[in-house]
């Protein structure tokens, strides 16, 4: 017998695509909560559970969170706007409850937690989110405007904004192209790194593209540019180049 | 109509627990190709797909690495171990490629971006493994002791393992058990982040773990005392105090 490799799982997994245009439709509560209980169901860190998510509904507040991270329409359009927040206000708590200082939480391994935690519960949540008949996109912009956002959503200590999640339902006239990614062997080592697989991968992938793009009607898009106008200099980090005084205001030293 | 909360996606995503107990059994590269296709089809922070994943296999490599996070009998019995990193190398060649430098590589921004980068993507891989009958746990441990993890795996500069994950077909004989999690009211604010929610249901939840764990037979648990013992000094650390100077070493300043 051969070994299966489909699943409905995986078939939802490969038709993920970022959706920024959504109906004028709520997301019912009782959803949300699905959606929600989906993340926490996930992997978490010594069971440490170190986030948080807030959602938003309040066009006001969408608005000025919007135009706090330098504007994205989709915030303000999408029928809820979600903020997950890397949290380990709850463990500290605890620990002074139990006479121990939260000492160890301004040490960068407590930050990376903080951010793998939310990583694998927000996608968790946008997955069952998408097998509801919604859609979303993850808006690491989110990051752009630290205390901005921090004030906003009044974060204690210790709880910081990691990622953005714009949750609706999508509007059928939007493109629905999936953008390809990198060859498999530009991602997969076996045994040990191998960066020969990958120099072969990246180049073939700047033609698929380049030919993805075309299909689009967009002509002479090239991953290695969008590579640098994002991480060739400060100018494409749109604020985040100051992150680590934002993440030290908030308890994440990161020292 | 009532809105949907049902789906096979969120069936398999409450059903998830972590495996530590395998079969011996192979995990087929047809199905290990799938599993990394599905993770690379989730959301990466601007299409850089800032992370790789390496296949561990080799009985040798499995027990070096154990050893050297202090001894994890877990990964040395899974039929494959693999480890995710936080990748910018490729992202750094095609900058130096196109005469930029990859200066922006040192921000904590981009350590925070290939985290959750490899959180997100993880996250799929683990779900569709479960959903093809495998089963597994994400191995934290794996920063325990990143110089001789990067060493065995050959990691180049911008690369640091963030997360291992242990896979293989689930030993029934192992328990079945989902652990609960905080109640809903302690991760999910709306609006603005509320301390009050939390304060309520973290005391619930110490007696849903009591209660959960004595139902497997082991008395006397408490999650405030795993949250102390975990966080509470740096003994409950296992040697990741230290990780700033080893982010550094990779090239990830995180300044």
């Amino acid at each position: 017998m051969t070994d299966p490799i489909d699943s409905a799982v995986i078939e939802q997994q490969l038709r993920h695509r970022s959706v920024r245009r959504f109906l004028d439709v709520p997301v019912g509560e009782a959803q949300l909560e699905r959606i929600v209980e989906a993340a926490q169901r996930a992997s978490t860190s010594s069971n440490l559970q170190a986030w948080s998510v807030i959602a938003i509904r309040d066009p006001e507040r969408k608005r000025r969170l919007s135009q706090a991270i330098g504007g994205r329409d989709y915030v303000e359009r999408a029928p809820v706007f979600l903020v997950w927040v890397a949290d380990l206000a709850r463990n500290a708590e605890l620990l002074r409850a139990h006479g121990a200082e939260p000492e160890t939480l301004g040490l960068i391994e407590n930050t990376l937690l903080g951010a793998v935690d939310v990583g694998i519960a927000a996608q968790n949540a946008l997955l069952a989110a998408e097998s509801l008949g919604l859609g979303g996109v993850f808006v690491g912009g989110i990051r752009n405007a630290p205390e901005a956002v921090s004030a906003e959503l009044r974060l204690p200590r210790h709880a910081f904004a990691i990622a953005g999640m714009a949750l609706g339902t999508p509007d059928p006239e939007e493109g629905t192209g999936i953008k390809p990614r990198l060859p498999l062997s530009g991602v997969l080592h076996a045994e040990v790194y191998d960066p020969e697989r990958w120099r072969e991968a990246t180049g073939r992938y700047e033609q698929d593209y380049r030919d993805y793009f075309e299909t689009q009607g967009v002509p002479d898009r090239s991953w290695a540019r969008t590579v640098v106008s994002r991480l060739g200099s400060a100018a494409g980090l749109h604020g985040r180049h100051a992150m680590r005084a934002s993440l030290r205001a908030q308890g994440f030293d990161s020292e």
